[in-house]
């Protein structure tokens, strides 16, 4: 099964904020609605450093996707990674997400992005399993290391 | 020890040009002369997406280092990653690659960027060691995947 996806734009703000909402709640995410609206709003404004996805009906998205632009010398140009997916519990299972990961890389490649990136938790092997079959290998000679600022 | 640090502009794109050489020498990474040429030319163009600074005098620079900016709804705004760090063999080991770094994360701390991240090989102890001097941590639940598009 597949869905649509589209860009989203200002008008979209609320419903996106609605779904990273429900995903920074099961993931344990804990921030204050100032800092969510924060992270979220410059991406619906066309920031260079990112875009949000909302994935199904325009009026009733059932997810999102951010994908969150960078540079790699190694990899030669732009790179991309999906910084946050995310899926109404009730449409998991059906291959949307995976569906979706494809079509995003394929919009990727075409508009001369050399590689997508994710970090994926090393004890959720459905997620892996996931992303393997949407084309993601691990990298698994590295590990990342943050400084928080 | 600690040495001067310069944004490298148009006009350091040879000296640059010759020390990433030198590291993909090192790192067998194999690239022709205008995929790297590809790689580094944009940043010194001055593109939101990265920055190239020269470690040491600016006419002899002693190594590099490669920022590249990104986003993060998680840590709430702009994110950096050390994409590439060199230093040419005769100066290393007297800290000057954890005093640039400490120095880059001021700076970029104080310009509003939340977080910056970097990935290291599992099996480089030394390369840890030096990164955790520099306030970096091991995000050890998580591992990257790659899809090269």
């Amino acid at each position: 099964m597949s869905a649509a996806i589209h860009l989203a734009g200002p008008d979209d703000l609320p419903k996106l904020l609605a779904l990273v909402t429900a995903f920074h709640g099961e993931e344990g995410i804990s921030q204050s609605d100032d800092q969510r609206m924060g992270g979220i709003e410059p991406l619906v404004q066309g920031i260079p450093h990112g875009a949000a996805y909302l994935l199904g009906p325009k009026r009733a998205p059932m997810g999102y996707i951010i994908v969150c632009f960078s540079w790699s010398v190694e990899f030669g140009g732009l790179d991309a990674t999906i910084d946050e997916i995310y899926l109404r519990p009730p449409v998991r299972g059906r291959g949307i997400a995976t569906e979706a990961l494809i079509s995003i890389a394929k919009a990727l490649r075409d508009a001369g992005v050399v590689a997508l990136h994710l970090e994926v938790d090393t004890r959720n092997e459905a997620a892996q399993r996931l992303y393997t079959r949407a084309g993601f290998r691990l990298r698994d000679r590295y590990q990342m290391m943050t400084r928080v600022l």
